[in-house]
């Protein structure tokens, strides 16, 4: 798997002089591999370090604590540097992950210096642990140049593959689940947290196992309406509700917004409402290749201003991948061009603090002559049976 | 908040001679300041860097994204260098946390070494982005010793204050609701997820928000039945399905285990039950200030042993608090010893691969004179209403 993300990695590195490279942070991982370590409640407890990335100039191998190894196994190429474990937790030796990993990197370090000739390593500085950096230091690697790499497979990251895609395509299906349910479940009464569980419950059900959810389940009258957790607020009749939605499966993440309303939606927000719609709809027909970020950016925000009412503080979209917010960022004056294959979200808002809100959002792929939605919930304002 | 905490802490550098030190590790974060940012679906997307807490060998400033810094802000203590942000999401520049942090801490470095004298500086360095070690060692506090103090605190953390008491305590009535709705969904035809579902729902709709839950939630009849998340197994008449959860509420874990049986169990599966329950009384009962671990490790095995049932291969017990496994642990050999104010978990099992298992699980606070026990979910085995 991702064996395509592996070699134009490859090709860039070399392009870039650099003949090793150390990989840490999560994106990274899970774009190099394919695997996503589950993320729920934080890192492995008996991990020494977050999940590696190793290549040695031709191989690339995946470094992990060992009660991660059965999840990751299947994501490990073996003719591609394969996986390595470490020991975690033990019942009879005092657990020590630190002390294990680096062994590990010791060994796997001293392998590589014996097998290539590395003169420039390249490292994801700001996810690798600093005590990780110092075993590579005073490993026989430690007399190379350093080169930091953070973000440099961010731009490589905008174009999905099939794989990708495919993975993608099942997750803005769960999305679409999502949606459904919160859609019966935002009734006059009803709670923000009461709304997202039933949208949490529709995913795991579907999807059969746990699924990541973030993002946003916040009602018109907080004061900070554009986003936020869901809480224990109640909708009281004709409460605006803002669902803003990502689940996370395979690795990868979905997106995907709507507003409720509990009961009946007064005429201020049915306006607005139609104008957030207009302006995802403008949007949604300026994309195609070639197109340029900031221009649909401007094009949009021009539907809310000429409305009258008071432009959204937030971007008007952006990709997603391995991450839920990614590059390209549709965002003022951005000279990012559209190029096929990049799954683009469109998410204009209107916002009145305290009182409501309303905010709409579907997902896209840019194909060779335009763009299909992947999202396909029910964003009207259709009374709900 | 967590006043006591860093008073601890601050004792214990000084007794080392170190002058200044940087911590990085989720679990110090929220051991020293009371903060314990979102884990669900990952770190804040437009962090530079995890949390951070700079003691200058006077004073603990906690450093955090701006996007986190209205959730941080209670736990920082104005009158102990308090809360430093850096700029995260943008709008109108390109999105650089990494050069936003980095300029915070060259200040903050900066400002430490104009004021004081420092020496050694204590690093968590397991935790700490490389990048933010090569910023410290370009700073004008470059010159210094660096000690690792990876796992000192651990250590410390093994008695509760009175504070973290009471967020314990609130916690371990979240699993207690938890295991509530896992024994009534527990029936013929429900999916491993379904149960856990149920659960789930059980805990956000008391605590009126989101709470990370961890654990287990296997059937009798998978190969590796002793943990695992849950997945789309369905109870059949008679499987054992384990139920071991974790609620994360104010940055601390809880942790409770029952063994639910869907219809009738079997004899044997009753008398399993029977011993793993013996297992866990005669343990409870061998908790008091004094007792040592590798004992109670020993005797609680015997039980399982005497009857004839294989051993469990996991921990008789351990410690939770910022994490949901920590010192002590109660395993073969060791020579920890009980004091009063650590919480502690036991949790025998017996285990029969593919075909069912049973864990029990109560959590304890230690006493002056024994301990109480903090979990009241209900492990008999009397047929579901």
């Amino acid at each position: 798997m991702h064996e395509a993300q592996r070699q134009r990695t490859c090709a860039l590195l070399q392009a870039r002089q650099i003949d090793a490279a150390l990989f840490a942070s999560p994106a990274s991982i899970t774009w190099l591999t394919g695997f996503a370590p589950p993320v729920q409640t934080g890192a492995n407890p008996f991990a020494g370090a977050p999940p590696l990335v190793w290549w040695d100039g031709d191989r690339f191998t995946l470094i992990v604590v060992d009660g991660l190894a059965s999840l990751a196994a299947p994501f490990a190429d073996e003719a591609d540097g394969g996986l390595v474990s470490y020991l975690g937790y033990t019942l009879t030796t005092p657990l020590n992950g630190a002390q294990h990993v680096r062994t590990l990197l010791q060994s796997l370090w001293a392998d590589t210096a014996r097998a290539q000739r590395v003169k420039r390593i390249g490292v994801e500085s700001w996810a690798l642990p600093a005590a990780a950096s110092g075993i590579l230091a005073a490993s026989p690697l430690g007399g190379c140049a350093w080169v930091t790499i953070d973000g440099w497979l961010a731009p490589l990251r905008m174009v999905k593959s099939a794989e990708e895609l495919a993975k993608l395509r099942d997750n803005f299906r769960l999305t679409d689940i999502a949606h459904a349910a919160a859609r019966q479940a935002a009734c006059v009464g009803a709670r923000e947290i009461d709304v997202w569980l039933a949208a949490k419950a529709a995913v795991e059900k579907a999807a059969g196992c746990r699924v990541p959810m973030g993002n946003d389940c916040v009602v018109g009258y907080r004061t900070e309406n554009i986003g936020g957790w869901p809480l224990d607020h109640a909708l009281r009749p004709g409460d605006s509700l803002i669902v803003d939605l990502s689940t996370i499966q395979h690795g990868y993440w979905s997106d995907s917004c709507a507003t409720y309303v509990a009961g009946e939606a007064s005429a201020r927000q049915q306006a607005i409402h139609a104008v957030v719609s207009e302006a995802l709809a403008v949007g949604a027909g300026l994309l195609r290749p070639g197109a340029v970020a900031g221009e649909i950016d401007r094009r949009v925000r021009e539907i809310i201003v000429d409305a009258g009412y008071p432009v959204y503080p937030h971007h008007t979209g952006h990709g997603v991948g391995v991450t839920g917010h990614e590059a390209p960022r549709l965002v003022p004056d951005s000279q990012e061009i559209l190029t096929a294959g990049m799954v683009i979200l469109l998410e204009p808002g209107v916002y009145f603090a305290g009182e409501t809100g309303v905010r709409l959002e579907d997902a896209f792929l840019i194909t060779e002559d335009g763009a299909v939605q992947l999202t396909t919930h029910d964003k009207s304002w259709a009374p709900v049976a």
